[in-house]
């Protein structure tokens, strides 16, 4: 079976990719469940129920949140009602909304499981502990299991992968929205990748304009950041190969779509 | 004209790997110039006189280092008479050392650049400000500017990837030691990758031992850090073609040698 | 000749404390001069022209800033035409406003120089460089010198003090809203406290409204900041005595003034 | 009853102000108990089992530590057997050592408490959660409680004292090193201050060197950090008043000896 993972959506150029590309990448690999990280989907900031909405009906079966997560008003009322929206499962408890679903799909049941690092980010409640509890709960349902850790720093990430090879069937990493070129599956046959990458517009500075933030990197001075909404877009995702039956990984791949790198429907 | 760039060199493992593959990539490419980052070269802590003589025997011509410059005693001494070893030019005033250098290859002058970004990093001097003051002292000798900016987070990185399009041929970031996917030609034919990764051990964590470093996410007690001497090893770089009258980037393409992309002479 | 300044003005609360007190403080103390930090006057965050004008009426004749400085609109254009509202003067080149000024009092010539640290703070320009870069400039017109450090870091702030003792007058800490117990006269005769403490609401968390602050601290989520409004305030400042000939301190007093320490104008 | 803290002791200078003053301290206020933080007592780093020794022998029932709980060698076996030492008990999960101890002095109970911060301070458990758990736990036994919060920022010190008032006897901070002068009973009757300050060298910085950490400062360079043994030394403390049948605080004081604050029996 395979699981298709497109990265931090930004704003509405990043929506548009994915009504774009999402059913051509759907006819061309045909994967059993596509899961999004939806954290950037409300112009850069955080989900509306609407905008997840949406994202379903573009395709996605999960959407998978990060530090973004609060951004928008009213997220706790959706979290707390939505099936498979997920934050990241470390968050304080008495947080609302929950941090790992399972679905069925073509009578496979996966595990999807979100967690945020703390490097360089808020002090949360221990990623590797949270993954250990819930992994000891999905393993009770089913082998495969699917991680979006959602992390700033490599050294987090890369701990994550080992951390949990052999014990799930992916570890990808999101939140820098720059696809990393390490792909790759771990000695006990877990697929890791640092980071998915974004999707969104390709001219900015992780999607937003870049004026705006050269301007405080240059005088520490606040700077309104607004999504561009300009020029060419990206899209970033890969694509697992699992076994069926053991949730071990096979393959991932990396796809990038982009004016340089135009989608292919027969490569 | 070429600049083959090879990133983090992480100790012996690392350096190993130069000495096998930097002959090889140098019969297959040609580059007129060879840079290397040695910031993590000494146990991946530093550098020493020695090791640097070591990576310019086995063919580079300029070493730029990071946030690990001072790592091992001498280093200021060394820095002080090596001709082609420099460090972040925006570390402060004072310090020993300088942060670019111009080579004489081939008939052609080519200014290497090295800068170190301030998000998640130590307080200096501003990069971009700094980048601007030595971009006019060697645009007296040079078009051809090779920038290496060693930073810490993507938003710092791409904000100087787009600050300096236009003024200088490349801008490739270092120090996350995961090679990034992003590798393009700006549109104002500047080269950029966010990172390109790091040379040494394939199977730790940046190059460092697993252990220890999953010891100290999982407890916060500390853990002494050793470069991972066994299993296999990788090789992250960058190819640059620049053109020699204009010091315009023509193309940036990724390198990537390890088990599971052996280095092939022919392709 | 005696310095009065007070710590940083947190809204409303804050104002009204200076309105109450100042004018008894002065008739008590008699300083030459009021200095104010007036970073969180409007509401927690930043000053407006129109507050800036309340404080100087309330009997303040300078005016320092810090991190807060832009958190309300417009305030570069106040800035630039405020002749005693100065903000930290490393803030990065091309910033409006500026970090120093000099003022005539009773014929003597007093200068101000406001300064911000780095550690747990955004990179700007190193404070100390400045200092000194400030202190060649003022030391033509005045000896004394009255520095506002506005830092986070005990460390940095200590640091400041010994860096600048015997070259100005009196370096006087804000912006962690807790007044310290350390003033002193160091060697080489320049007063020094660590921080002067804020002057505000006294029932909440450095001025704010606890409930969001501990809901923060509890979840992660965020939380808007208000400034509490209601229960007793603080006044928090010190009282700097300075040798008019040679700028050299000679005695450095705190005052807090709240429902347990009730100002007393003849003690 | 009354408890007496001493705040951080910072190497043999501190060590040897508590020798000197802790028997002049109990003559003249005859606590109940003696409560010193020694996370510095070794070098300025850590602690060894001689010298807590040391610190029991001059008169202390319970040792705190903080952030350099680690620093030295086989402090892990150390703490597994010492029944009155403590590290912060929000330290992750297997982490050697205990938070949190109940001590029996003249027929009352009294539990320590050690919690550490998180902001600026690396990621561990939550310590609000964590006080709530403890206090739950020797509430059973005691309504004495007296909790030592080692934090680095105001906030978070003051979001703990509002958290705790009314649950413990007492919230003191330690950490900064610097003695805060806001000290108080909140409404509820928790004594509250935001930090007791250090014990050791008065004329370094946080009782270093202060060399070291202004060419830090100034250079950005790696620096040897020792603690400063020549010239005075100072003992920061504070003594708070507790009804040992309710375990309310009735009173909490400073007291702070160096050169300009000598120790006076009488007073
Ligand atoms: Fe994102
Ligand atoms: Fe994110
Ligand atoms: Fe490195
Ligand atoms: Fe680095
Ligand atoms: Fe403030
Ligand atoms: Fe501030
Ligand atoms: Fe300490
Ligand atoms: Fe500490």
């Amino acid at each position: 079976m395979k699981v298709l993972f497109i990265g931090d959506i930004v704003g509405s150029p990043g929506r548009d990719m994915v009504k774009k590309y999402l059913p051509k990448l759907k006819a061309k690999y045909q994967p059993t469940v596509t899961i999004i990280n939806g954290e950037n989907a409300a112009g850069g900031k955080g989900i509306t129920e609407k905008l997840a909405k949406q994202l379903f009906e573009a395709g996605a079966q999960v959407i998978t949140l990060g530090n973004h997560t609060w951004d928008q008003k009213d997220t706790g009322d959706f979290l707390e009602k939505a099936a498979n929206v997920i934050r990241p499962a470390n968050f304080p408890e008495g947080t609302p909304g929950k941090g790992h679903t399972i679905l069925n799909m073509n009578q496979l049941k996966i595990a999807v499981i979100n967690l945020q690092g703390r490097t360089f980010l808020p002090a949360i409640d221990c990623p590797f502990r949270k993954a250990d509890e819930l992994i000891d709960i999905v393993k009770k349902e089913t082998d495969i299991i699917f991680v979006d850790f959602h992390a700033e720093a490599t050294s987090e990430k890369e701990a994550m992968g080992w951390y949990l090879d052999g014990k799930v069937s992916a570890v990808v990493g999101t939140h820098t929205h720059v696809q990393t070129a390490d792909e790759r599956i771990l000695p006990k046959q877990t697929a890791y990748i640092t980071d998915v990458g974004m999707t969104g517009p390709r001219n900015g500075i992780l999607g937003m304009k870049k004026e705006a933030i050269l301007y405080r990197f240059l005088t520490a001075m606040p700077a309104r950041f607004e999504v561009l909404k300009e020029g060419p877009a990206q899209l970033n995702a890969v694509l697992v190969t699992i076994n069926g039956e053991t949730g071990k990984a096979l393959d991932i791949a990396r796809i990038r779509i982009d004016d340089d790198h135009p989608f292919n429907a027969d490569q």
